[in-house]
């Protein structure tokens, strides 16, 4: 499935604009002195955390949904995900009238399954390995006809990511640098085909956790990285990075010919990142959000007086669970 | 000293948006479908948890500070805080590039404290009675010419802390009903002096810790009742109302003749409030402003259908210490 998709283009970055305009959240872009100050550069926050359902996820969800034609819609959608694609997609196909099956690994996040279940999904549990999630998601979709949104490797969910870099660009004008998190690489891969379209000369950084860390290896073996383990807090990148997703990483230049630079950070970091922007903003992001301040932080020197846009990616964090507590 | 002051009027909270136009945030206001189905009507929520210093008290301050003549700001200011005026005040007093003074009870949040050490305030201990809290104000102000910025009972202040309402009434429209939290009364008599301006009919309802109840008995007596010792979780309504802030209360009615509504809220639906909004809004914020939704929640009935106001006055919690998980 992941192998054959055609890839997207920065022109289907501006159609999905185009789609999700109306459905999808012009979330704002928030800035902190303070944070400024520790960074010692100039940090604009993407608050994809005030996105519908939690995440940046909706777009790309909202995009596949509302790009089917009406025959294949009526069969429903189908997925697997740790979490924030599931609802994304749950409330996608809700706001067409649409039945979504979604594949939720054992031991995922409580909050983030009730919020599944919350937008009027089927829950199919099994085992939290990438093979039985594809496998009991093909089985669904066999027995139902409904369309597989899978939630990175689908050339629909790219283009609606990228939307995101879009609209931060708009707000926020010139970014020498934009950090995003990565796992299975939807936004990553979306927002560099944004940057090639609307800011071709800033650079594309991506946070990866260090106990995750596929995509660095990846793009310095110029080949797929596809049996690591993922260990790490961050339970929004646990995924590997798909194919289409490592295509147009691996293509990417910015317009001084840069390619795209992986920053591996510690679960440490990253949760004390969260902390610091639950302190200094009073926002509450997912550790898979705070990865990107995270890396900022550790490499200050690396960011020095820039202009820096970071996505936050998500805020589907279990308020009882808290990491900085554990 | 807060039995002398001349009594703002809603001209002054219009002079007092003038003045701090620019120096404070316009804040946004939040909307959350989930919530407004969880309370069966129309939430708008002002963020004041996102103004400078972290909660609505900067806009009291801001005012205060630059209303003084130059002579008078030349010896810098004073004043005592349980920690959000304090701060405010600091932040307000180093924007005009004056000394501020802080008198801060023993055993006050170590998040706030910092914040106005941080704003570059001298920081004044003292034994946590408000008596205490005034003679130490009361040395300072004679040992150094400082003016004396009282947390609540202050002409400028009350003028100042209306301006939210202002805001909130021109950004989400006519409102039935605007919920503020009580302590010291200086948001809720700025309140009901924006709302004899702006939009006479909507009603005010006062939200109040149950364990610090004195608004509400004085409101019940038509005098106030001073004699009470405050419990409560909600640390930025331990205040006890002043006396302009009584008179202004005492006076008011809306222009169905409707005379201020005080609901009185258990410390656990308070914190409970406070996890819904940390669920649902991704916004981290004081138990003193979720205070303003539970008492919504808590009575349902009473707000049904309406289109209601809540001003969310501060986020300055420590994360290591969320109340819902104690």
């Amino acid at each position: 499935m992941t192998d054959t998709i055609s890839l997207p283009t920065p022109d289907d970055v501006l159609a999905a604009a185009a789609r999700i305009a109306g459905r999808a959240h012009l979330t704002p872009v928030l800035r902190a002195r303070t944070l400024d100050d520790a960074a010692g550069c100039m940090l604009h926050f993407k608050a994809e955390h005030l996105q519908r359902a939690g995440a940046f996820k909706f777009r790309g969800a909202a995009n596949a949904v509302w790009s089917l034609d009406t025959d294949a819609a009526a069969h429903g959608m189908v997925t697997h995900s740790s979490g924030n694609h599931g609802a994304a997609l749950a409330l996608a196909s809700a706001s067409r009238g649409l039945v979504c099956h979604v594949v939720v690994p054992n031991g995922a996040v409580a909050a983030k399954l009730a919020a599944i279940a919350g937008y009027g999904a089927v829950l199919h549990h099994c085992a939290p390995t990438l093979a039985a999630r594809e496998a009991a998601c093909e089985r669904l979709r066999v027995q139902t006809g409904a369309t597989l949104i899978h939630p990175y490797a689908h050339h629909d969910v790219i283009a609606g990511q990228g939307t995101a870099a879009l609209e931060l660009l708009h707000a926020a004008g010139p970014l020498d640098v934009l950090v995003v998190p990565v796992g299975g690489g939807g936004l990553a891969s979306g927002t560099a085909l944004a940057l090639q379209h609307a800011s071709p000369a800033t650079h594309l950084v991506l946070a990866e956790p260090r106990g995750a860390d596929d995509t660095l290896r990846s793009l310095q073996a110029g080949a797929r990285v596809d049996d690591l383990v993922p260990d790490t807090v961050c339970d929004g990148l646990r995924g590997l990075l798909g194919a289409p997703n490592f295509e147009i990483l691996r293509a990417h230049r910015s317009s001084d010919g840069t390619p795209v630079e992986v920053i591996a950070v510690d679960d440490a970091d990253t949760v004390a990142a969260m902390r610091r922007i639950a302190v200094h903003t009073k926002q509450l992001v997912e550790p898979s959000s705070a990865i990107a301040l995270a890396a900022v932080l550790a490499n200050r020197s690396r960011f020095a007086g820039l202009r820096v846009g970071l996505v936050l990616s998500g805020g589907n964090v279990d308020p009882d669970r808290l990491p900085w507590l554990s």
